[in-house]
């Protein structure tokens, strides 16, 4: 009824997270409406994007150049190095501005169920880096989950042959919630209090 | 931090319908996790879109082709002219597939508070298209809010020259609708209207 181009966007807009079948149907018409204001400079937005960002190759990040921002900025404290499950974390830590150091982007969680081993994370990735001398920690920015902290133990063992410290986020991030949708100051509280795992 | 190209895509993300700031950032990671399959796919979709739909000229409902495939199909009932506040009604009402006549697109209702009077409508073009000896009815299918009564009262008015009926949609209580999470302003109409069975 519609039309076969507005209801091929109804059916991309409705894969992204957070929106149905019928709120993507919302969003497609209030981009009919604002073809100029909107629509055009997300299509434009879209295109950008696919041209210009690209995966970090040290730490998986994305950006627009490789090595990422984070990875470029020398100010940054090279010792500290923080896992995250995914870059969504990587974001809302950054947010906070609480930590100075680097990342690596695991790319997932272990999981039985799912059939995710190590070979599908960056985990060798992980502990090449903390190999390097001049890591002298590895906090572990990992969800409160069962999958986080299975994920959170196998890495801790496969870093015990680096000379590095192992901690984990404090309680306080809340058990079974996923990072990128704490409010800012839990997750700061979290990182000042981290702990030995 | 993630970049201008990604912090634009973020933006105008947030100012669709149903996603905030949070739920854009994550609909933006999702996007460029996907490039392949979903980040061109949307850009696509969206230049498709921009390229091709079009505002009815007969009655403002969004097509490929002008007049739309409403206006087009010779099967529809031309007697009957269903008024609606938005594109989304029209097609809310044709996925229903029980109204058979042709309808105008208002463009919103009248409010004293936004400011928005007849001459921002398409209350001429309605009362012109209701002059044509073809139409006997007219159906306002408005919302059952102050501003959406407002403006059925000053339209049935304005009809008072054509030669039509003026019906309005019935109030009550919705299809499959628990009573106790109905508001009490539609429980009352329910009530008001009831019928013998
Ligand atoms: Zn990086
Ligand atoms: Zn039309």
């Amino acid at each position: 009824m519609v039309g076969p181009e507005i209801e091929r966007l109804i059916q991309l807009l409705a894969r992204l997270p957070g929106l149905g079948p019928r709120s993507a149907r919302r969003a497609a018409l209030a981009l009919v409406k604002r073809r100029d204001g909107l629509l055009l400079p997300l299509a434009d937005a879209l295109t950008a994007v696919a041209e210009s960002v690209r995966t970090c190759s040290v730490c998986g990040n994305y950006d627009t150049q490789d090595p990422c921002a984070v990875c470029r900025d020398v100010r940054r404290d090279g010792s500290l190095l923080c896992v995250v499950q995914d870059v969504s974390d990587l974001w809302a830590l950054e947010r906070t501005a609480a930590f100075r150091g680097r990342y690596q982007v695991l790319g997932g969680l272990l999981s039985a169920l799912d059939g995710v081993g190590p070979e599908d994370l960056a985990v060798a990735r992980l502990v090449e880096r903390a190999r390097s001398p001049d890591v002298t920690e590895v906090i572990l920015a990992l969800p409160a989950t069962v999958d986080g902290q299975t994920t959170a133990h196998y890495i801790a063992d496969a870093l015990a042959e680096c000379e590095v410290a192992v901690s984990g986020l404090a309680q306080g991030v809340p058990v079974g919630g996923e990072l990128d949708y704490l409010d800012d100051g839990t997750l700061l509280a979290a990182l000042n209090a981290r702990r030995p795992v």
